[in-house]
């Protein structure tokens, strides 16, 4: 199982606030993860990636810069020096456990195809009996365009297929969620065709470098799907070394963190997303939570809240704190 | 343009005597060649491999021992130990400059399937065209099967496809040689329905463990195809370091060497395997060399011979001892 | 904190079934570490290598073949398919999690000079308060021998300057026994000199392809040392897939491991190496388990005997077996 | 034989622009080199580094980042994004060809020490016997921090040693200058005590994120040191897809570009740095050209120019111009 991490904000951040700073950050969870479920493959060893806009873009293409290794985050002594130099207002970061696919740079979560960058912490279950239809589905372009062997890539391009032009310029955000959710279906659609009852976990992110999708999704009425938090606020302040908060100055929202495990040991400041629900994070930074209503919603399932292993049930006020939280964000939005 | 070798003998030989020993050596050629037709791409250090079956193979799995890197091969001190300790009777090595398909270890020749191996020198033309037709023809195990990126990798799942059953425990090299050619006349075939007319240069070489196949093929009829050479003789003897020569003792045929270019200085020890010409070596050794006379036959140009930049023209005895060798070679084979 | 493991036996054995097939594997130990004393890097994903001798040496060079990597061994596929292929009578192999220096093939146990091999998992206090000393101590053939940057390789490099010629072709065990001892002795002198009093974890191996030394030892009168233990018998089985056991029909010893934790779940199979000790293999293999009686000898230390992480005390009647093991090992010595 | 390439304007320049979009870039001349002196290792395949200082800082730290890899420049995609991305003011890179020391990151150029920032081009004649008296004149400090194998390393920790305090937070460029050439006369020194009369080539580049000083030096009276070749202008200009040339607008030298080999085809963009000449860049860009007078001067011999392979003889026109052109340019600093 991999951990992502993605961060959008008004203002740059350093990287390393993020990725090697925080003493939970992803590159240390990827060697001390406490929160998996695929308990298996105890680590994520298998090869890292983060993807960042500019803050600038003085060229205008608004492509991504993707930085991926195959050895491990950890000890990749450039990953440490770039994380330490570069600024980015929203970036994409992974480690990666190989569920399927070698361990190649080409197998390193994120992609990018032009300006749309994605990546994905799960796993298609049995994609080898979906993979032909996928691909056959494909147009020409993106059916060539896949480099690697992976599901997480493939899905990317089937994401792509639901644009009207993946090589636009600008993209909306309705664009995209609509594209999201259809990834989704199609997906869940191939797995009926193919008689597959395994679940496949679906925490997918996207991003245009102006809105940021992402869903928390398992295919299953039952099962919780691999977990995702997020956090908002005005800064994410080193209080200690290696210990960090979000700090919430007047309210203001300025930046959101999304992670497959929380970046900070501050109980309060992390969210759970649902499972099944997919999140917008639109270009001024509203944050749109929604809960995903096709054949696997589960209204049961939706409000469970878990934080860090010592939170076995996030207490009455919190969960509500959420609710009104999340309603708070989303309400003043027209996503 | 990649550089590939192999070795057949009733003897193993030290791997180092073949892959790091010689000047002119494979690894050697990856920095310095001479003989090349793409000279934009001066060098082969994207990656190599080299593949082996055991000299007594204890365990009757008869698969193949695969060693890849995508680091270049003159600096892989790995390869430079294994080479010096390990001792084979057939064995496979490439040296790789990316043509098409990242530079990852899934991209890197050769590969097996089961005991078959496989490796590639050249290029199918516009493989992006019948890309997709190439994996719709295979059955679902061999589309599943591929990792990689490369035209070469899913030519060799065509090249499976043709095999009666690519998973049992013998073939016949008569089986091998037919699968080998309809390769190359379905690749023929999907380039013209899809109007390519560019030339695919599809050096091949596949075996068994027993039988070798190999062809020097050029879908054209009045280009040369990528070079190939071969020599044959009793041992392969250094007679100073870094120079080897193969020795002929009693005329017997002990061992046969097939590569991109000569390894030896000795231009009496290499012969050209002639443009669109396949190569069978059984078990016992013999070997045979045949024309492909298919739609890109040319009856003038399968007898030029060019061994050596310094060698213009092979004079008029040599070309004729090249004939007569290959009639002595191959007349008391019943292949 | 490493983990090392040494095979030497009457028959060569496939590395797999060393490496990569048990399910407790010094390969899955890598990611699955239950008994170390360092918690503060939990994983050992800094590289690994392997060395063995030939079962035949037609040779007779006698030097290891070495194997090294950065990429952590568990999504090594080369380091797979040799283990396959390759068979040894005695065989090194080490994982690493960096303490001192960079991760780098240089710096990646173990290593040999000429036929010598040497491995190392702990490390040296306040290694650079001594280094200068240790490189003016050695004579200059191998102060510019050294490679990397590790504590480890310089150890090495002091011990090769304790043999009368260390490029000797053979060498009494007696007297690698001594130059190991001089080593320590060696390193706890230029320790107190400058005045250093966290302790040492050495455990070294060292074979001259014959024999095996190894040492279970830390420089203090009250700690215990890193883990070491031993198993011999008469083969190794795998009676399950990953699971295997020592079998020792007709009390023959044909074969000895050593390694950081058992490969085993059977507890019977594994003898804990006292803190503190020097055990001898030799040719014949021959065992010799010895108290090294210095300043940080203590007698109630020695006995204390673990095997898993479920065994919190050896029962009597098991540490009875092992001491009548050992001394029906080693009955023409002491210990 | 490597390659180094250096970089200082006024403005920052986009790393693509000097690394990979020229035709004949650093990365380029990887594989395709024409004025190297040593012919035996004909491509610089080893390893490749980029170091760059911030154009804004906003932490103040003045520390350089620096990516290295060991795999080829010419296939490292990671490289080739963050060049499309980084900007610079300040800018080294380094491609290498082993000649000492493996293939490690720990011995790719360039490194830092703090905010100071180094790179070799070329090698100290049989460092082996002077190696032992470089580290005793090392303070520990110094020599602890060295990581790699490397002469070119160790050259720089000397030089190191000759600053009042490495550490600092400025520095003059005339203690810069007086260090490098400390650096040179010690390393003539002990060549001499050790009776070597091999010429070291010693081109190094130093700078401290404000100032440059590099020298292009042999020690010997008739050689000609490794290449070095310097062009400055008001902005560096891509006239065609891989083709730049050096614009002089007004006469005004807002940047400054150092090579071993040229950069682009324009002739007169290009001014050799004659033999045993130290060059400094001020901050301001003022540029000075002075000859070493050591034991190792030889009048005649600093005036030759050569630029790229066509160009036999500079007329004499063109090296009046680099005359005028260094008096121009050096004239209104005393530096």
């Amino acid at each position: 199982m991999c951990r992502l991490l993605l961060y959008k904000g008004k203002q740059p951040i350093l990287l390393a606030h993020l990725l090697t700073n925080p003493a939970h950050s992803i590159i240390n969870q990827s060697f001390d993860s406490r929160l998996r479920i695929d308990h298996r493959r105890p680590l994520n060893g298998d090869g890292f990636g983060v993807g960042w806009y500019d803050s600038e873009d003085q060229d205008k293409t608004h492509k991504p810069c993707i930085f991926t290794s195959v050895t491990p985050a950890w000890s990749n002594s450039n990953l440490v020096r770039l994380a330490e130099k570069i600024k980015s207002p929203l970036l994409f970061a992974h480690v990666r456990a190989s569920t399927s696919g070698a361990v190649t740079e080409a197998n390193c979560h994120p992609w990018n195809y032009g300006r749309i960058m994605w990546m994905h912490n799960g796993g298609i279950a049995q994609f080898e009996k979906i993979k032909r239809k996928l691909q056959n589905a494909l147009p020409e372009e993106l059916f060539l365009w896949v480099e690697g062997s992976t599901d997480s890539e493939w899905a990317f391009a089937l994401f792509l297929s639901f644009l009207d032009n993946p090589s636009a310029d600008t993209f909306d955000h309705q664009e995209l969620k609509a594209a999201m959710l259809k990834t989704i279906a199609q997906l869940n659609e191939w797995a009926e065709e193919a008689n597959i009852t395994e679940p496949s976990l679906l925490n997918f992110a996207v991003t245009d470098g102006e809105s940021v999708i992402c869903v928390r999704y398992i295919s299953s009425n039952t099962l919780e799907a691999a977990s995702l938090y997020f956090s908002s606020g005005t800064r994410f302040e080193c209080y200690r070394p290696g210990h960090y908060r979000m700090v919430k100055a007047d309210r203001r929202e300025d930046m959101v963190v999304v992670a497959s495990e929380p970046l900070t040991f501050e109980e309060a400041d992390w969210l759970t997303i649902p499972t099944n629900t997919v999140m917008v994070i639109t270009p001024k930074l509203n944050v749109l939570l929604q809960p995903i209503k096709d054949q696997f919603y589960a209204v049961e399932r939706g409000l469970e809240v878990k934080v860090g292993e010592d939170v076995a049930r996030i207490p009455e006020p919190h969960a509500q704190m959420m609710a009104h939280h999340i309603s708070q964000l989303t309400s003043p939005t027209r996503s």
